[in-house]
């Protein structure tokens, strides 16, 4: 079977690279075209070197009438704004699209607006009629509709962490819905490769801090999905963290346990939650974990704990914030939209140390 | 007036290097005497070559003869176990004690029970009768009973961090007092000197885990100040991480705020409630944080927050482990128990970046 | 074809973990059996989670009597002295043998005693009779006779380091061959995995430092290869250093250059004496290099400049010291010994950022 | 006797940060003013909140009127370019200057100019005339000098490193001159505060790199003081590298040494050219240094070492390159200057871990 053929747009970021780094050696896809609005004509093994000998073609400004157009998927690895106004055309001409950013994470213009509004975006949605059609890629939960759709809205890196984190406990009613509190730190790769003050090695290396604290963007999408479980309305506190560690998303999760619910039924319901889900792997309070297990692969590792004294759920979930949290879902996407295997060109154990 | 002379009992540690750099400049206090069980007749410079010149004296057997017993205080900068078995003999001198563990953060045997439960002790307490004479080490809450005593517990460096981030909201009911969550992340150097696994460079550079999940023993000290300030019991989680920092403790607290408490009103409690307290910085929302801003230094920089939709009070605190977590609070004990002016030698901004 | 069965000697190191990593896909390969002294009946996901499910074998005891002898090849990824007793076993029974340590770099018991008194290594070698059968495992230099042996040597990280940055220059005799000082930059990792003080994350993370400053003993397999492409004795300075980085080593290499020779000569004769070799790639001046580039690869990525003040080239090295330092060079030197295509298994850009 | 008032012109990176550091508690100064040219109004303390409460000083316009002129030295923690501008101006109303930048530590414009040449400056020095009367700023060679000057110009972090590390040997012939190469390896914190690509966290963190070389600019100037140590003309081969540390510069020193010369000799050698210099400590081979042995300090530590093999001078030098490398060095400057005590407000032996 001949490979499909990958645009991704945004292939300078570390978003671009990352999925590079999985489709290069893909079984069922081939890297077409590389765009960028920047360092045009520079060959991305020229910006990444690791890269050299295995990806090579430049970045293309995404007007060049060179452009192919023969492309079967685009990825938008882009920031907000992006998608919404180029993903139309992509669609119009058969290709399907996975899109990064918080585009196309929500089914309509008004869900979309408190999303918008705290990452400070005034303007309406470019493009609301795409938004019905718009699938949110967490295969975990929406494999089926992933299936058929052409248009994924890749998750956010916090909200692959809390959600999978939580879904189990919000579909079995394991905890009070209201009282969910996410503690999320991140790895500095979450922020992209933009130089900044708070990301400059000297003021960053030995240092943690809170951010957005009880106001960062992606608690939206976690609510949504977790009311959907839940059939209820989830409210919660998320607070995200930077932390001196290069890729990595710990969330530490807590929630008020209903009456008589123990730790070995916590375990059991997470487990059969994910039964069949290849990259969710679940542990009890055994198992000593940390986000080094997880670094370079597509894996989200869950620590399932009680608080045996305050009656909480404590969930521990580990992802790294480029694979899964971003390329690597965005992979996982693209494979149940052509119908591959779900894993295919994701399973990796990453390195270590 | 002469220098008081002090005496560093397990010298050869962090928690006795850190008292070194803060004694050898300290205007009423000077270093007379280091004992340890390991490295005797090294100089304190060798183990921690930084020193030279500044404090070179050599490590002693606690037996040597030679031992001066003219002291004035001794620090107990040793594990468990340690000071209690041996603070009664100094007490006996005459002599003032620091000591740093748990051994004597608790006023009676039961209470101290389930804290040494959860570090594995089995054995009671050695000295209970000294368990009632001994005051709790932190100075902003127990400063007169500190005036007053021979025997300090000094606080568990995780403990700092909560009960300063909670302590105005306890005392002033802010909070329903039953649902507070402390998610705590601490550098490296809190578990000492000695190399193990988990804390080999390249286990840990790029590495974050949570460990005794809903189990760490620095709860129970926690609860029982915020007891004493809220006049009932407190029970609550705490769980702590380890990230690839040296130095700093970050501790996000999350409480349910009572009705019709409003972050103007909270920020004024925690300003009032630290009002003389030069250690303790109260910030708002608005002010960036990060546990850099406190490295080297014996502030406890606490931002204040609160979440609207959920009606939590979210707060950050952020101590540099070593020195308000530890050595700094203990000369701000001694400072208190001397009489001299509580910021001696204490007040140094630290290094940036 | 079926794969050829592994066995690795030592496997709960690092230098089996990178082992694991590179055979667990290996086209040609499969891991039989992991071999270890200790942790003997745990899994080796249970030491390293990231490989769970990638690669879950028992640690077994190597006198245990199930261990399988119908292997193809086995990796001695053990400390010095280990090999060199147990490798005649395998080899009678017709497995071929890669050591990692230095128990089989040099052809005669003489040329070994050097290298064995700067590791305080006493004891004559436990098998001389094995030493003029074994070859020097630094593909790029012995390819040939690696094809026609069952015993490697493979070569020490820092070794692979400076022979690679040096071997066009002393076999063109582009330089004065005995005014070499290579100066060598190396990640904890090249440690291994045993926690020690030096390597202890508090007292690493910032901080740099040489040892064995003109006494490492990699410099002998060094010199010997550079001898035999000169012609010539060489003697040479080498000063290790480690710094706070996980993986890479970078050295940097000084000689006098010979009279009129030009940069461009000198870019030529790397690039032909590298002709074919896929691992080794050579740049100019022009290209910005940083270990992160090779980190997680097998690549070998020089830089080749010349000082026109002083008339002395600098050659600067990179590689990932636990893939073409140890690991990587390991199955690169089995794929050559068995005849499969040299890069399989091999082709991977490792991770960024 | 009133204390001194201080002007600090770019006071907002960290070259100003490290003198304010020094300076708050300086026995003899006092920070008069902080002029830069942006974050106008903003308090020091607003950018460097360890500072709050130490030196909480609004940065001003060096424009703006209200400046103060009473001052009786400025520091110009500026870039290359400015002091060479403004430093006429303050002279002229008998106010001293210490400039970090290259701007002052040539004599004449003609020795200036290769400097300037590597920086990319084209233009000619702005105030030749300003040359013959500056003094360059290395206390432990140009102690008197300094002590009668109105001009320092501050030495460059890897000149400090380099020209400590040789100095004794230059004088005392013990090597030959012609062949020294220095190998440096410095924290990112030498590129100061402006977030580029190559210091950006992902990017940097486990990542080493060398860079300029054989073409660093600080290679003059320390050939020019071996060349007035030595009555001979010296060029050497300079090769700066960054690795993920913060603070520190290791480096390493090769020269051959001359017939006759033993370790013991060498030793002797250093010890008795830096016998009254609280600032440089010498060590023979046996004693282990690292970079975190000089973190926070204004010590130079020397390893002397002798390769016999090769019959190299092996010498490793330690400097916190923001202490002994800029902000130190400067105000050991303004005390000798001052005829204040050369150590006063440095003593401090800085933070371990």
């Amino acid at each position: 079977m001949d490979k499909i053929k990958i645009g991704i747009i945004g292939a300078g970021g570390y978003g671009g690279c990352g999925a590079i780094e999985l489709l290069y050696a893909h079984p069922h896809a081939e890297i077409a075209v590389l765009l960028d609005k920047q360092d045009i004509g520079r060959s991305i093994s020229d910006l990444y070197p690791h890269l050299k000998g295995f990806c090579d073609l430049p970045l293309m400004d995404p007007d060049d009438p060179a452009v192919p157009d023969d492309l079967d998927a685009v990825f938008f690895a882009t920031p907000d704004g992006v998608g919404q106004q180029e993903a139309g055309g992509w669609l119009e001409k058969g290709v399907k699209v996975v899109d990064y950013s918080g585009d196309f994470r929500f089914n309509d213009a008004h869900s979309y607006e408190a999303y918008a509004a705290r990452i400070g975006r005034q303007q309406a949605h470019a493009a609301p009629e795409l938004l019905p059609l718009s699938v949110y890629g967490l295969a975990e939960l929406h494999r089926n509709e992933i299936q058929n759709t052409s248009l994924v809205g890749n998750p956010g890196c916090f909200a692959v962490s809390c959600i999978l984190g939580l879904a189990p406990a919000a579909k079995e009613k394991l905890i009070e819905i209201t009282s969910i509190v996410c503690d999320a730190k991140t790895g500095v790769s979450g922020a992209g490769k933009k130089p900044a003050p708070g990301f400059h090695y000297p003021a960053r290396y030995d240092n943690m801090n809170a951010y957005k604290i009880s106001g960062h963007q992606h608690v939206f999408e976690v609510e949504r999905e977790l009311s959907l479980l839940a059939g209820e309305d989830v409210i919660m506190t998320f607070t995200p963290h930077v932390v001196p560690v290069c890729r990595g998303i710990l969330t530490t999760i807590y929630a008020q346990l209903n009456p008589g619910i123990s730790l070995p039924k916590i375990v059991d319901a997470y487990r059969s939650f994910y039964g069949d889900d290849v990259f969710v792997r679940v542990f009890g309070p055994d198992v000593p974990q940390g986000t080094a297990n997880v670094r370079g692969s597509n894996f989200c590792n869950l620590s399932v704990n009680m608080d045996d004294r305050t009656g909480k759920l404590v969930v521990v979930s580990h992802i790294d914030n480029l694979v899964k949290g971003q390329a690597g879902s965005a992979v996982q996407n693209m494979n149940i939209m052509f119908h591959f295997e779900e894993s295919a060109g994701l399973m990796k154990p990453g390195l270590f140390p």
